[in-house]
C-alpha cells in the first residue's frame, strides 16, 4: 500500500487504505420485457496521500466514503454492470484519476439468480437466488498498472468414494488410521490472477469454475493437496489468461460412525459431518516462467 | 407438551421437552456405482414423565441425549433415509414406544446436492451442494397420534417488476410514497401440515415448492399479503394432502437510489438492497372446513 | 392471533400478523455532560382486520410497515426509552389505539454498553459494548389486555466441576458412561412472564438475571434439568412479579480428551468444546396456583 | 511461505501451507478449589517440503492434521496454557523441530470468562463468558526465527459526541453534509507485533487494550484516521515491546433520524444504527526506525 510517512512523535504511518465496504447493489436491465439482474456487494478502497488525516485530522484529501458509495451507484446507472470484473475496472479507472489517489482496491461479490415462473406471466422478471457459490473479483491499481483477480467462494463439493489417505508419517502423537476409502468434502475458495484485462470475463469465470469442479470430481484422490493441484492445473489449462491460482480448502471431515456397539456394520454408508476442527490446505499453483505479481494480492483477504 | 407436575416448593413444572439437537447425518447409498446422498440435520425431542429429573436430579427416566444421537445414526444404517419425513416417522415410532415417553418432536433440515463431473470417472460419486433453500420437516406424536409438517426455508425470490404498494392509510407518522412499480423480494419460510402419513413425501414436497415459486412469479402483486395468499392457495391446490400452509416472508426492501443529485434518472434500474429493518408478514392459509390441529405445531420454531 | 376469515376459493385465512422487524434504535440521553445510551433492536407486529390485503390486495387497513418504523423513532424521541419493557408498552398503547388493530406484539433486544475512558476527557460520552447476554422483552396486547415478558439470551455459563450425570436408563443404543464429574456448560435463553405492568423493569431484570446466574453456580448438578428447575425457582423467589419462567438450555458438551495414547492422564483438565450435536433441554417453571396465560406467548420465538 | 517447486506439466507450486484449524481447547487449572479456565480456538499451519503430496499424492512428509490436533491437546496437558502467546510458542517449537517443516504459523483466539456465584458453593468453579472482544495471537517461525503478534477483534466502542467530520473534498458525486457532532462507533480489530519473545504476555495485552480504549475515548475526533493514529501511538507508548500496530476499523454509521416530518427535532438523540455499507479504514502505525518484518504478517487474515 502507500509508503511510509512520518507522523508526530516517534511514529510513522505504514501501509494504509480506506473506503466504503459492502455497497449492496442490485442492477436491473429492463430494456426488454425479459429483465436481467446483477446482484453485487461492492467495496472500494483508496491508497495515496492521506497522511494528514492521520496526523492532524485534516480531511482535505479524504474523498468521503459516502462519496465512494454514491459513485458506485451512479456508475452502475451510467455504465451498467456487464460483469463484476468490468464494473470494478470502471470504478478503478474513476478513482485512479482522482487527486491524491495513487492506488486502489476495488472488490465485489456476486450472487447468482436463476429464472423462475416459466409459463406464468412473471417469467420475464422473476428470479430465485441459486445459493450456489459466490463469485468474487478484485481489481487493484498501482499508478497506471492494473491487476485483476477472479474468484469464487463457498463451492461445497463432496466425493462419496475415490479418496484415500495413507502413507503419512507417524510420531508419538499420531493416532489416525490409514484409509483407502473415505468421503472427501470441501468448500472451495479460489482466487485466480488474470494476465491482462482483455478478457471475456464471464466466459473465463465459467471456464475456471467448470475446470475446478471437473478436476475435483475426476481425480482419484490420494491427498487433498493432490486434488488441489489437479484443480489449479485444470483451471490454467482451460483458460489461457489465468496466470496463477490460489486455492484454500477446508477438509470437511465426515466421520464414519462406529456402529459396532449396535451390532451393525457401517460399510461407508453413515457419516457424522463434523464442524470443527477441520483440516485447512492452502496452495498457489502458477504457470512456469510467469513472474509473480505481489501487487495483485495486496490486502486480499486470503492466505499467503 | 407434557402436563403440569408439582415440584418442591410453591412451583410446578409446566411444558417441557428435551433431546439431542443438530445431529449432522450424511447417508450414502452405494449399492451401485451411482451413489446417492442424503444430508440431514436431525433433532429429537421427547416429552413425558421426566419430572423427577427436574425435581431431584433423578435420571431414571431420562433417555440420555447421547442415546438419542446413537439411535439416529443406527436407524439411518438399518432403515435408510428415504426422505426426511419418512426418516422422522421412523424415529418417532422408535421413541414413542419407549417407557416414560408420551410425546415426541422429531425434526430435520435437508441440504440438497447435485451431481457434478459428468464425463469424468467421478460422475457417479461426486456432488456439489446446491445452496438452494433448505428443506425442513417435523414429525410430532401425542400418544398414538402422529402429525407431519413439511417445509422449506431460505427460498429467496425476487420480481423486478409486477409489484405495487398503494392505498394504505396515512397518519401523522406516514411518509412512504405510493408506488405502482417496485422490486418485490423475500426469503420464504413455509411450513405445511399434511392431513395424513400416507404420502409420497418427495413428490409432495416438489409439488408444494413448485406451486409456491410459480405463484410468487405469476401473481401481479398489490401487497405481499396478497402474494402469500396466492402462494398458500396454490400449494393446497397442487397437493391434496396439504391441509394448511404457514408462510413467513420478510419484505427485503430494495430502495431505488435517488440519482438526481448526479443528474441521472434511475428508471427502476439501480437499487440498494437493505438489510434492516425489513417488513415481516406471517400468515396461515387453511382449507375451509378442515379443523385446526394445534398439536402439529407445538414448539415449532415458527410464528403463531 | 386474529380469527379465521374466508378468502376467495375453498380457503380461509388463519392466524396472521405483520409489521416491521429489527429497527435498530440508538437513543442517547444528553441532557448533562454524562450521556446515557440505550441500544435496541425493535420489532412491531400488528394483528387485526387485515384480510382484505390477503384476499384482494386491498391495503386500506394496512398501516405500512414503514409507518411502524417511523413511529418507533418518533416515540423514542418524544417519550424516551426508559427500559425495553417501558418503551414497548408505549408502542403497544400507540398501536392498539389505531383502527383495525385488535392485537399487537412488540418486541425488543437490548445490547449493553459500559463506560470507558475514565480519567480522559471522553469519560462522559464513551462506551464499549459489553458483549454479555442480550436482554429481550415482548409486550403483547389482546384488545384491552396487556402481557409483558422479560428475557435474556446468550448467557453462556460453565461449571468446571460440581456436575454429575448418572442413573439414566440403558438400552441397546446406549453407550454413554456415567460420570460424577463433568463440565456443565450452557448458553441460557430465558423468558419470564410478569403478572402485571406495575413493575420496576430494570430492577426486576437484574433480579432475575442474578438469581439465574447464582442458582446455576450454586447448584451441585445431577442433571441439567435439576439445575434449570433451581434457576427458575430462584428467579421467582427473587422477583415476586414473575409468574412463570421458560428456560431453554443447550447442553454444550465439553469432551474430556482421551490422552492415554500419549501416555498422559487427563484428570479433568483438557477438553474439546464441541459444536454439534448438543443436548437441548427446554422447560417451563410456574408458580403454583397461577393460571397459565397462553396469549402472552403467542408467536414468541421460543419453545412450547 | 515455502519457495516454488516444479510440478508435473508446465506448472509450479507456489506458496502453500496446511494444518488443522479451529481446535476448540478448554484448559481447566484445578490444582486448588479455585479453578481457572483458558478457552481457546487454536489453529496450526506448517510450511516446508510438502510438494510430493501436491505432485503425486505422496504423503510421506505430511504430518497429518489429525496429528496436529492431538499435539495441541497433549501439549495443553503436559505444559499448560499460560497465555495464548506462550502456548503458541510451545506449539511452534514442537513443529519447527519436525522433519520437512521449515516454517510454521500458529494462531489462536481466546474467549474471556469472568467468575460468577460469589457467596455460593460454586464460586470457585463457575464462570460466565464475558462476550467482550476476542483476544488473538499469531506465532510464526521461519527456520530459527520467531515472530509474535498479539491482537484483539470485536472491540465495539462508541462516542456519543466528540466526533466531527468536515473539510473533505467535494466532487460531483459528493452529497454528504459536514458535521461537527456525530456518533463515532467502530468495532476494532487490531494486531500488534512484538519486537521479541521475552514479554509478559498478559500484562502486555492488557496494556495495549487499555491504551487503545483510552485513546479512543480521550481523542476529540476530526477523522477516524486521526483516532486510529492516536490509538496506535498510545499502544506503542504504553508497551515498549510493541514495534508496530495494525488497526482495521469499520465506521459503523449511526444516522441521526430526520424527525422533521413529525414536527420533532432530533438534537443528536435518536439514531438508526446501519449495517451496510460501512466505512472501512485500515492503517499501520510503526515505531520510527524499526525495520519492517513482513514474515511476521504472512498469511495473517488481515489487511496489507
Amino acid at each position: 500500500m502507500s509508503s511510509n510517512t512520518s507522523l508526530p512523535g516517534p511514529y510513522v504511518l505504514g501501509p494504509n487504505q480506506y473506503g466504503k465496504a459492502e455497497c449492496r447493489l442490485v442492477r436491473i436491465e429492463r430494456d426488454t420485457p425479459v429483465h436481467a439482474i446483477a446482484d453485487l456487494n461492492v467495496s472500494t478502497q483508496l491508497r495515496g496521500d492521506f497522511a494528514a488525516a492521520y496526523a492532524d485530522g485534516d480531511n482535505g484529501h479524504v474523498h468521503a466514503t459516502d462519496t465512494q458509495k454514491n459513485t458506485v451507484y451512479a456508475l452502475a446507472r451510467s455504465h451498467g454492470v456487464a460483469s463484476p470484473e468490468a464494473f470494478l475496472l470502471l470504478l478503478a479507472d474513476h478513482w485512479r484519476a482522482q487527486p491524491w489517489v495513487t492506488g486502489t482496491q476495488m472488490s465485489a461479490e456476486q450472487y447468482a439468480w436463476e429464472r423462475i415462473g416459466a409459463g406464468t406471466g412473471g417469467a420475464g422478471h422473476s428470479f430465485a437466488r441459486t445459493g450456489r457459490e459466490t463469485r468474487t473479483a478484485v481489481v487493484q491499481t498501482d499508478g497506471a498498472e492494473t491487476f485483476v483477480l477472479g474468484g469464487l467462494t463457498g463451492l461445497t463439493v463432496l466425493k462419496s468414494t475415490g479418496s484415500e489417505f495413507s502413507g503419512f508419517p507417524r510420531d508419538r502423537f499420531t493416532t489416525l488410521a490409514e484409509t483407502d476409502d473415505r468421503i472427501l468434502a470441501t468448500s472451495v475458495t479460489a482466487w485466480w490472477r488474470y494476465s491482462g484485462t482483455d478478457v471475456d470475463w464471464d466466459a473465463a469465470h465459467t471456464g475456471v469454475r467448470t475446470a475446478l469442479v471437473d478436476a475435483f470430481a475426476g481425480t482419484h484422490s490420494l491427498a487433498l493437496q493432490q486434488t488441489m493441484h489437479a484443480m489449479g492445473a485444470a483451471a490454467m489449462d482451460a483458460v489461457p489468461e489465468v496466470a496463477e491460482v490460489r486455492i484454500s480448502c477446508p477438509n470437511k471431515h465426515h466421520f464414519e460412525v462406529d456402529l459396532s456397539p449396535f451390532e451393525l456394520t457401517n460399510g461407508g454408508t453413515v457419516f457424522l459431518a463434523a464442524d470443527r476442527p477441520y483440516g485447512l490446505i492452502q496452495a498457489t499453483l502458477q504457470r512456469a516462467g510467469v513472474p509473480a505479481e505481489p501487487r495483485a494480492w495486496t490486502a486480499v483477504p486470503a492466505f499467503a
